[in-house]
């Protein structure tokens, strides 16, 4: 853990990019002039000023918080990346790699030798070893088990125990407890005796003999209470505590809620396991917002911004393909209509305008209703007043904008029947578009998957097949 | 303020919101069975068991913490909601105001009067009363700022007076000064005397008579170092600070970057003039990534889940528009090759395959660029790396994918032709699509606009039109 107090932050942060930056493109440019240069005092020169280059970064990134050196790794192609990680001091290996986003310790840890990871890890707390061992080889982890003493290699396997997205995933183990019957002057005297308390911290916990968690003693309520009172007397009983197993979306809401900054995580017998800090809880909801813009444009994962062509294909192909799948059913829609089309051309022009707005008004549906499942906030006895409310919004939309392009295709082509299916197709789907925008991601939701991930591709699935289906079905009956 | 320690949170919400969904039902069920049976009799037991109800709903209310007071308005249809509203303590209407969502606030105002409204707003700090300012009467903010003290006004009018989206309108006053020539015993004292400390408060603010910050009192430092040192000797000179005119979106990244609880906010000349806290950050990340999600979807601005059919549908209507004329245009591009879909309507049902999956990968790209963005890692150091990585993304993906659809068209309609014009047509969209998915976002950042917003639209727009274009064109050209 850093203390972002005694590390100063940087004002501008971009700034710092820059002049990494400039830095590695005059070294860039020194190394052409060496390889165009072949005298042996060129030669030298350019070394030296290679040399003053090198010392420069150096002491650039050894000025900077590591989270800071982690945000320049990350902005930086593949090949200076490297460059810059081998500059940077071992020591603070570990603290960087915990800061950096996943994909891009991977291209870290890649470039270390196992030696280099073991000592990394083990300048690490155990959560934060925790935190980076899915990117860590399984023999640097076998090895970290043994090398680590009782408590910790104890902590590290219950962190390591619980999945992804559970509060034990992101709990961390360091808390101050004290017993309820001393007094608080004890208390004060207790943590003069310890001289540092952890980052994060704003209050003890409390516990028995059994380290069974009793309450929990804020610090501001030490602070400004009466030394002689005990701690029985003045802490606080009624607390937001966690299980390790529950779900960190939700731990992270009652932090929100509640305002916390951090709350004790406890078993099912109430014995104190761990903490939960606002710092994970932030870092959680960040990566969590992130992830989840990512996946519904179709990225399977979290991906380096210079990761090889090869590793950001692939890492598209999933949605790519489902997308292809989807499309072709469409296109087969379409082709049962050919014989229309063949009679009348416009229609050809005219069907991607009743799919596009039909997509565009149910994405429209399921990011309220996405929003409202993750809220918690879409329940059985509201679901009906809902689907009333969009599909009024549907009637009504579809009756507007409906006639705006029943008048174009009426003035474009000289057809008022034309503009008449038009207007029908287009309120008929807005309907579709609104009944698909509520039940996708209700279905998903029901069937345990995350609805905001599918739900849009299956809707524009649906709003184009049934767009196409719905516009041309009409043509072919009312006027061929 | 708040204290979530005083006042325990709930197991479970979701239960809660059940709880008054079912009261709220009794309720409706015996009203409706007073209007059916006129007896004068039966009008009396109805009439009990509503008033018990409604008592036994209003006691789970008050237990309630605010914020789940508000989570439960929220998922409530309006005329239960306002029936709940009204059983609310009227001392509690501020906090909870303060709560819930923008849009449901707009619907509680509406239902109370001047009087109810100044009550409300007197309850809350001056920082509470700036976030609810914007939904307040005129009139009832000029009362308000009459009925204030001198420092307290002072404090609301330079609240109100940062625009959205900066550090001025999340900073709160609630902060503990201290100067730097005592000892810690005596801003021990000094601590206990005050006997009360504010919410989210880990240091004091070191200042001198003039008010200038020179350091923070860390209070794990005050709690751990010797009583008898000074303060200057145990502060930390080294300070994450903000200035009212910051980016709110930058200050979350410091935050979150740093692990920070709390950081002062000083003006040009050092001066302290508030203090901002990782709660108000923490709302602040979340607000933001639901309304970039909403946007992105199309929505104007957050909607009410339950707001009626009219609004809902004019916060549509934007983009709605925007969409319908991309739309009309990409059809008028489909329209000049009305006689090659005549000749072979085949071109009519394979052209949104291209066009789809352009704008999909399109998609991708950009939702990459725009994060890269917000994080401010993508520099024009680096932005020929990205393209080309991006163009080689494109090609790769051209030729596998494009040899898929080549395929698919060969077998369908026997015709090898049509097979080649397939795949080149998807290889030359995808390259459309990386361009696009880059430059579309990064012209939008230079503009200072929101690239999270617009870019989607634009990238559709380009991929369709283009896509229908460069298909249905090579197909004229090389097929008929």
């Amino acid at each position: 853990m850093t203390d972002a107090l005694e590390n100063p932050p940087q004002d501008n942060l971009e700034t710092h990019l820059a002049q990494v930056q400039t830095l590695l493109a005059r070294m860039q440019l020194a190394e052409e002039l060496v390889h165009r240069q072949e005298g042996p005092r060129q030669d030298l020169v350019e070394d030296l000023a290679h040399k003053q280059n090198l010392a420069e970064l150096q002491h650039r990134l050894d000025e900077l918080h590591p989270a800071d050196v982690a945000y320049i790794l990350e902005a930086l192609p593949l090949d200076e990346r490297l460059l810059v990680w081998d500059l940077v001091k071992a020591e603070r290996d570990g603290e960087i790699l915990v800061e950096v986003s996943d994909a891009v310790r991977e291209s870290l840890i890649q470039s270390m030798d196992r030696a280099e990871l073991l000592a990394a890890a083990e300048s690490l707390d155990t959560d934060e070893i925790a935190d980076i061992a899915a990117d860590l080889p399984q023999d640097v982890i076998q090895e970290l088990l043994i090398s680590l003493d009782a408590q910790k290699r104890a902590h590290l396997q219950s962190a390591l125990a619980y999945p992804e997205d559970t509060v034990g995933a992101l709990m961390d183990f360091e808390m101050v407890t004290i017993r309820a019957d001393v007094t608080l002057e004890v208390a004060l005297r207790y943590l003069r005796r310890l001289g540092e308390l952890p980052d994060q911290l704003d209050k003890l916990f409390v516990v028995d003999r059994e380290d069974t968690l009793i309450g929990v003693l804020p610090l501001k309520r030490l602070l400004t209470s009466d030394p002689e009172a005990s701690v029985a007397a003045v802490m606080v009983e009624d607390v937001v505590k966690f299980r390790p197993a529950d779900d960190a979306h939700e731990a992270a809401q009652a932090f929100e809620r509640y305002d916390l900054v951090m709350a004790p995580v406890v078993d099912a017998n109430e014995r104190l396991i761990g903490r939960l800090t606002v710092d994970a809880v932030v870092d959680y909801i960040r990566e969590s917002a992130d992830a989840d813009m990512l996946s519904m444009a179709g990225l399977r994962e979290e991906e380096d911004l210079f990761s090889t062509v090869w590793r950001s294909a692939k890492n598209r192909w999933l949605w790519l393909s489902v997308n292809l799948a989807t499309a072709f059913i469409a296109s087969r829609v379409i082709s049962v209509f050919e014989g229309s089309i063949e009679k009348l051309a416009a229609l050809a022009a005219l069907m991607p305008i009743i799919a596009s707005i039909g997509g565009n008004t149910g994405n429209q549906t399921i990011a309220l209703i996405v929003r409202g499942l993750a809220l918690g906030q879409i329940t059985h006895a509201n679901a009906r007043r809902l689907i009333v409310k969009e599909l009024g919004v549907a009637l009504l939309n579809g009756v507007v904008w409906g006639a705006a392009v029943a008048v174009f295709a009426w003035l474009l082509y000289d057809s008022p029947a034309l503009g008449g299916v038009m207007a029908l197709a287009m309120l008929l789907n807005l309907i579709v578009a609104a009944l698909a925008g509520i039940f996708i991601p209700v279905t998903l939701e029901k069937m345990k998957r995350d609805p905001a991930i599918g739900s849009s591709v299956l809707l524009t699935f649906t709003t184009d097949s049934m767009g196409f289906f719905i516009f041309l079905g009409l043509a072919t009956l009312l006027l061929l």
